[in-house]
């Protein structure tokens, strides 16, 4: 039943692009082809995607296995050393009173650091409505606990980060999926024909690089995000963990930038970008500042004192852009590296897409490989992979992976690939 | 009506006590008088306490407030250097892996730790259930999530944490509160009715030092309270963060030496005793380990890793006993002083319990004084409280107030008390 459902849906998503004026990215027309959107049914769904996801996530934990499953990036990438300094001052410098003035919404020192950064990607975001939280992900589900009940209906990306579809089956709400193409982000007409049919209590989604296609709206297509979703009067939860790991020119604009009525929630994180593990998120609240803040001190009451001191005087000390312009840099060139061992290792046939952003490449491989079975095999010679389906609410994008160029080494990632290579052979239909 | 129900309930408090065997503490049974065990209804509620928790709590904020009101210890009192040394070693120390191997369940150095600390409480409690959380208030809300579904019945002490009432106000979870004795802590033979008549799914109290009563359980009491709830098959919430201020020559044993099922998740935290605003819990979680580790993983993916890493390296330097007990004194103290203050400022025929241990006092005041009335007065004289009814789901114990001792100094906790004295005498009925 499943099988022939999944039938059906690969049928689908060979057919002719409907909008090929929304479509094109000529830039990319080449050889490979980039992956099709999808295109899920415009049916609500309750989710379990849980468990697989478990089982596929508990299997990377091992160091031996090349991390192309991993959601991290190289950790060795970042300043550890710096940021324990400032970690080590200010958790010398707390006060007495710091523990209670630290309290949701959290450090004005690091709010105030954070809403300067919104100016960079060119949008002003009062550090009355940012909320620190412990991490990006307390932030989106703090964000979904403000907004929804059990039964509401969310939608979401399709395919979607799945901490996203986990998020929500815990919440028990019902999802529905939008198209997203894999350089363009969400398709637009599609959301605004959910928006029509069913009644949306908050949209869902990662304005730029998404996880897992790297997809990122333009400035056009996001400002128009935000004046639909406005003009439905529906919330937006904007996953914006990447955004400051573009390889462009300029950053992205962020969705904060259009809205007008605080219906954006704009999550941001430092966890990819500066600090991984010290597990700082924030959210920009825009009109449920107050009540995000107050579910935050239901939640885990406090986040880490020291941590967001630390945070805030390293910030404060300068020197985050010089670490961000080599983390860019040097994930641009990761990416150029991981391409070329594609091209080198997959049989020909396979679909990616170039992300303008982020370290995740999302491959269609050819001939019907099923990515469970890869993720399984390739695991039981050291790789991991991130199959597509935990990535969907209805486990579609059974031959797609997403491949993380940002944690192992290039080298590494070479050898996994050839390994991902001669299994994906085997592994033909 | 609303007051009607107060006024019968008020008529209920006077009688007398039911069960004096169990009751009776002759210790105490000097002036002032302890507070009556509680007496609530037998039936489950739905709960709307957290408008009035935040009121109360965004009104102790204010620095230049004498903080009687306040939740936390003085963090004058915490080794906050030396702290501030493992965490910055730690941070400097982070892997690269680190990010992936602290997840959930959490550092395995942290979880040694903890587990030896369980064998001075009588408790062989292994790693391997042990779950490491952004603090006791998220330990216990996945206890939670794990545990129930919106709609089910928890059994709650009364009064109780406001923490608990909110906890189980988000979660759409029904209450059954039972009478809890200021010096001997939950009334077991009035649990055993409520655990024949109600489908109950979850015991959730504090077995050592209750916040706001300061009871705690007898070993034996603690043994029985545990079989009792383990012949009827009902997990047992143990929130136990006090567990360590206890002012006797010996700790009080722990509800996991007596969990032969596996159904005690006993939830910790170093806040108190140790680390404060660093945010660091943990669960001991039996049988549900996994599934608590699951859902950790879907709320804040990961305690901060340094944070752990610090508090790790400091408690395998050593010198964390000497700690607690200079602690313990040092509440021993305060406490003694407080009571001297109760005394000397407070109107005649105030009721108070002597807790030994953890730095609360649970006061009710003569002549039906309304402490919610009080504590807005007292704010506006530089005075917080914590007023009786936002410990109650059904916003009872309007004459009783939590005093905190451990917070202010000495000499601000007399002259606050000053305060409460003089609007005592005006408020009296």
């Amino acid at each position: 039943m499943l099988r022939a459902f999944d039938v059906l849906e690969s049928a689908g998503r060979i057919e002719a692009r409907p909008r090929s004026g929304y479509y094109v990215s000529a830039h990319w027309a080449q050889e490979p082809a980039e992956p099709r959107a999808s295109r899920p049914p415009v049916s609500s769904t309750r989710l379990d995607v849980s468990e697989l996801v478990f089982e596929v996530l508990e299997a990377v934990r091992d160091r031996q296995v090349i991390p192309l499953g991993s959601a991290f990036p190289d950790p060795t990438l970042f300043p550890l050393v710096r940021l324990a300094r400032h970690l080590a001052a200010s958790a010398r410098r707390m006060s007495p009173w710091d523990t209670v003035q630290h309290l949701p919404p959290g450090s004005l020192e690091l709010r105030r650091q954070i809403s300067r950064r919104y100016l960079r990607h060119g949008a002003r975001v009062s550090p009355e409505e940012i909320i620190i939280t412990s991490g990006a992900l307390e932030a989106l589900n703090l964000s979904l606990q403000v907004l929804t009940r059990p039964g509401d209906v969310v939608v979401i990306e399709s395919p979607a980060f799945y901490g996203c579809l986990q998020a929500i089956e815990v919440r028990g709400l019902r999802a529905v999926e939008v198209p997203t193409h894999p350089q363009d982000g969400v398709d637009l007409p599609a959301l605004d024909r959910v928006l029509r049919k069913h009644p949306v209590r908050a949209c869902w989604l990662m304005s730029s690089f998404q996880n897992p296609l790297g997809s990122c709206l333009s400035d056009v297509a996001r400002r128009e995000l935000v004046r639909l979703l406005a003009a439905h009067d529906v919330p937006l939860i904007d996953d914006d963990v990447y955004g400051d790991l573009y390889f462009g020119r300029k950053p992205p604009a962020t969705s904060k930038s259009f809205d007008k009525k605080g219906l954006v929630l704009h999550c941001g994180s430092f966890s990819k970008s500066l600090a991984p593990g010290y597990r700082i998120g924030w959210v920009a609240a825009g009109r449920y500042a107050q009540a995000l803040q107050r579910r935050k001190m239901l939640s885990t009451l406090a986040t880490s004192i020291p941590v967001q001191g630390g945070l805030a005087s390293y910030l404060d000390d300068g020197g985050y852009e010089k670490v961000l312009k080599g983390l860019r840099r040097e994930l641009m060139a990761r990416q150029t590296a991981a391409l070329a061992a594609l091209r080198r290792h997959l049989p020909a046939g396979y679909a990616v897409a170039r992300p303008e952003g982020g370290y995740f490449l999302w491959v269609q491989l050819a001939g019907g490989v099923d990515a469970i079975e890869l993720h399984w095999r390739a695991l039981a010679r050291g790789v991991s992979i991130a199959p597509g389906p935990i990535f969907s609410a209805r486990r579609q994008f059974r031959d797609c992976v997403r491949l993380n160029y940002g944690h192992p080494s290039p080298a590494d990632f070479n050898s996994g690939i050839a390994v991902l290579g001669d299994l994906a052979r085997t592994l033909r239909q």
